[in-house]
């Protein structure tokens, strides 16, 4: 029985060690190094191979170092090798950090202000309220629900959207595509924390931004190709929309030549909002090989039909 | 019996509307007009008249729109003048909006990715996590409280220190003079919530910086002159301090010759944290009213021995 680690950053000294410390009957293996392929039962990656079940004929679970999978073809897995997205306290609370902060930024204006500062000057603008700024975050799985409650907390209006329904103390949750129009009808600070899928490709058009309130702002913290970047800066540029922060683009690095870069209205993070720690992130792995061995379905497992 | 307001933004008309509606027997006025000087016994403002007394020779109470009262001579006012300093659940819910949005900027280096952006430069840095960014809030007054149990409330390990003790639930108090360097070795993210006094005046200096961590950040939300700019770019230079971000300087506005301007350390926003709403700033100073009239002390009473 063995487990192979792809890491995306170098942190493969680590996982090592915490592995070893944790569960130390497991045989661990940095990518490109794993031994026997027929003692492989457990890999773990960001950028998947397409050729992984045939490499590893025991491969059983394969988990996704990111709350994501939507860079995995489910087609070259076979339906007996599980898919597992990560979902560990770093993660989340990462997430939480990041859509705080940018919520805060928007509501306050603090990219205009960071602009005056470097034309060296001092003006203040009118304030809005938190009681007046709704804030709506778009997927409410385990990232959505605590950022939400996050932001409620702060004093802000608080909805949700979510595909299935959710019971949020302090939140508005709307649910299903029928209530989606009400849902963006409401919300000023509009927060997508959705999956790739087929539905959310392409979802945040001109036809969308239409329909949010004027001077609303986006924060994408979920992927890139969701938003299309042309309506985007359309709706930045009419004065519909005030701010969009960008945390993912299409494709990632966004290359030089886009104007995303340069839009006085655009702030651009280059995928930070939430990275998967080692610490817990082993510890969830690890929980979930357990549950594995023992008969459980691992947390996250991915259901094929949703594709998340 | 009338108020005279003296506002300090284009806030007047607002002003006496809320107060023709909470306290219709009030007669209100707007500075410079003021009717009867014999009438007047309650005055608001921001930027103080020396002569406010003389003019007024049955003034009661002079309020304060800000929180502070740095800005008043109290030799002016005679001993049975009462000045209030402006308690309001609005300034309260902008300060706790500004210290958590820059706690967290400093803490994930949003600055940085800022910069980053503006040379279209999509790169990732290693994170601190909260548990490990311990944050120091000096002033625990009406803001500094709801400020620490905000910072906490998202998972940093949170400290504040006061002159006098406090008790907050998940915040390590220190109090007084003795445990400054304790406090200030324990912090990485200070956040300046102090009146200026004496004591304060320039306290945010070459030795205060040195006592902190490699790394450290100052959010002044004070007032300006309680820094020394010239040892805060020292401080910045030499790398001890990684970040400084300054709500208030000296002299306000910041004169476009000031390095601050530029630094790349260095975040300016104009006086912007915390200012009194029209709506709960008028009933706060109608409830101050009616607390005197009924021969209560009103809430925010300047104790002349602590100036604050």
């Amino acid at each position: 029985m063995s487990f192979v680690l792809k890491a995306f950053q170098d942190r493969e000294n680590t996982w090592r060690e915490l592995f070893h410390e944790q569960m130390p009957e497991m045989e661990f293996h940095n990518w490109p190094e794993y031994g026997d392929p027929e003692q492989v039962e457990y890999v773990a990656l960001w950028k998947p191979e397409a050729d992984l079940a045939t490499r590893f004929p025991n491969l059983k679970l394969v988990f996704s170092l990111g709350a994501g999978v939507d860079q995995f073809d489910l087609s070259t897995l076979p339906d007996h090798v599980g898919l597992v997205r990560m979902i560990e306290p770093g993660l989340t609370q990462g997430m939480i950090e990041y859509v705080v902060a940018f919520v805060l930024s928007a509501h306050r204006d603090l990219p205009l202000y960071a602009q005056q500062q470097r034309g060296q000057v001092w003006r203040t603008w009118p304030e809005r309220q938190a009681a007046q700024t709704r804030v709506g975050i778009m997927g409410l799985g385990t990232l959505g629900v605590p950022c939400a409650q996050a932001i409620a907390n702060l004093g802000f209006p608080t909805l949700g959207w979510n595909r299935s329904p959710r019971d949020i103390d302090g939140v508005q949750v709307f649910h299903g595509a029928d209530t989606l129009d009400a849902f963006l009808a409401q919300t000023d600070i509009l927060v997508c924390l959705l999956p790739l899928t087929d539905e959310t490709r392409g979802m945040f058009n001109r036809t969308l931004f239409a329909k949010l309130p004027a001077g609303a702002t986006l924060i994408n913290a979920g992927r890139g190709p969701q938003v299309v970047g042309e309506d985007l800066i359309e709706a930045l540029d009419s004065g519909h929309l005030k701010w969009a922060i960008l945390d993912v683009t299409d494709p990632e690095p966004l290359p030089e030549s886009d104007p995303l870069w340069d839009h006085p209205q655009v702030v651009i993070t280059p995928h930070i909002a939430s990275n998967t720690r080692p610490d817990t992130g082993v510890a969830s792995i690890i929980a979930n090989i357990r549950r594995h061995r023992s008969g459980q379905p691992p947390e996250g497992l991915v259901d094929r039909s949703k594709r998340y």
